[in-house]
């Protein structure tokens, strides 16, 4: 009879929270993504379309970790309407020698929201100019909330701009951020308002259509594009995408499914174009930021391996806490 | 605070066996398939070839039923020399109005089981001889078992010949289906001699090479291959794929992963070639057996919306009979 650990929400957010450890673990998956021994197969997703639901599946086996997670999650986006949240989801820590079932993680996505965080605060890391001190985030979600808590992590930001399509939720995530960070966070009026002066630009938002107009860039600022995870998102002017410093978390994934995808669609990127992926940045084998006045952007569709990484990481904290509860299977 | 069910394998025995209800089950799923209504992905797969394991995702979306499946299937074949089963895994329910967990069926591959073994049974029901007195089964595994006991299910089955590369393997589930199933089961010794005046043969091997050869088919025969579930994998002489009146689980799947695969890319069936599905034959808009003396081929590669149906049936029976443990999420 085998035994495997099962976690709750409330015990993922005893042990896992996103801080200088969470950003390290993540980059390390980044840069064994880049290795080359990952494997890590495409996204499995399914589409209900009758009740505005999607799943997605996402898995990534990292040579010399004992496990891999098999992380799902879906989004119901009819969901707040019946006063439950839109995205949830669940990760499976399997064994990598016997596939047997180490730890069930039922972490209603928190897991996820810290690990593309923590992908965010990776970028800037390795991508923005290291004196960056000023941010501007689109969107006023959880995730627009923790990208700009990621970015405190590795820059030394005092002050940030956020625009929502919906004026009172963007004003009450600044004055949230405010408070939470120390630091200036006032809502813009517009997205242009919001870029003007910024040093970092971190889009978060479901947009179909891009909110960030090439236009409105100027030299030195980096973009983070985290919103699109699937081929019909699209946050980014395809036409700045084409003449930034471009960085794919994944570029199997963004040629598919992220800001690259539309730029290739639209004839301004080659599909085959060889661009470099965040981990080889991290890892030194490609380059990055190639000067002050460069604008680079760093296109993150979320991958299997920051599952397997976050997944891991929680399971041993878990473990070494006695948090959870052991099942017979 | 939701609450979701978990199910252990134990559990799941009670409330589910291999019986005509299963059967009916999965032939509903096959229908429900062939109505083009069911979302079904491709199977998202792992390879982890230096621990010799893999890992198979399965989904569907089934309109009508209250939730879906998603199904996790690793076989780590180092595994028995741990005192490990080669196959385990697990199926998650979710709703498929909401997205959140309904259930963990924590199986092991039970419900896997039940539900290919009733793919067998339906398989034999709608393309079989009705008269079909005689089986043989290729393999000794648990399918073998199964499918010999799926056939009996639905067809009145006296006699069964089983052959296996093990003669001692042979040899032993031979005794053991004769016990159970109260019909003459001997173990032949080779499958040529397995197949000799044989009305249905399974093969449920993993074969990567053709173990039933296209000159050993009589007429009236019919065949279920169940052994391949993926690219690499072949039971069947790609010659007989093509004489023989074929009939896929699913057209999409079996194309790449099933009998059907290796017959296209040896150039004997064309890749588009439009043949029929099960459900199809089940809801009699595609013609299944057409004669006494057809030769008959199902190929059957497990589709999401087996796992869907077996799932939600599962699920329903724990919840009347009040097996399981309630967990709060």
């Amino acid at each position: 009879m085998a035994r495997m650990l099962i976690a709750a929400e409330a015990d993922l957010r005893r042990v896992a929270a996103l801080d200088a450890s969470m950003v390290d673990c993540v980059e390390q998956a980044f840069v064994a993504l880049a290795g080359g021994r990952v494997v890590m197969p495409p996204v499995l997703r399914l589409d209900i379309a009758e009740h505005r639901g999607e799943v997605d599946v996402k898995t990534a086996y990292v040579p010399g970790l004992d496990g891999f997670a098999l992380k799902v999650s879906p989004g119901f986006f009819d969901n707040p309407q019946r006063g439950l949240p839109s995205l949830n989801g669940l990760m499976i820590l399997l064994s990598a020698t016997t596939g047997l079932v180490q730890a069930l993680l039922l972490d209603n996505g928190y897991l996820t929201a810290l690990r593309t965080a923590a992908a965010g605060a990776v970028a800037a890391r390795h991508l923005a100019r290291p004196d960056a001190t000023s941010a501007a985030i689109l969107g006023a979600g959880e995730q627009a909330r923790l990208q700009l808590a990621a970015l405190t992590l590795v820059r030394p930001i005092t002050r940030a701009a956020l625009w929502a399509r919906n004026p009172a939720r963007a004003a009450a995530a600044a004055a949230e951020c405010a408070a939470r960070l120390a630091i200036e966070v006032t809502a813009a009026p517009d997205p242009q308002a919001a870029c003007r002066g910024a040093d970092i630009i971190v889009t978060t938002t479901p947009a179909e259509r891009p909110i960030l107009s090439a236009d409105w860039i100027v030299p030195g600022q980096h973009i983070t594009a985290m919103g699109s995870d699937a081929g019909h998102k699209n946050e980014i002017d395809p036409l700045l995408v084409a003449r930034a410093g471009y960085v794919a978390d994944s570029l199997a994934q963004t040629r598919r499914l992220g800001e690259l995808h539309h730029a290739i669609v639209a004839g301004l990127v080659p599909a085959d174009a060889d661009l470099p992926e965040l981990g080889q940045v991290i890892a030194g084998t490609r380059p990055g930021r190639i000067g002050r006045d460069a604008i680079t952007l760093c296109d993150l569709t979320g991958t299997g391996v920051q599952d397997t990484a976050i997944a891991t990481l929680a399971h041993a904290r878990l473990l070494a806490a006695g948090i959870g509860q052991t099942f017979a299977t």
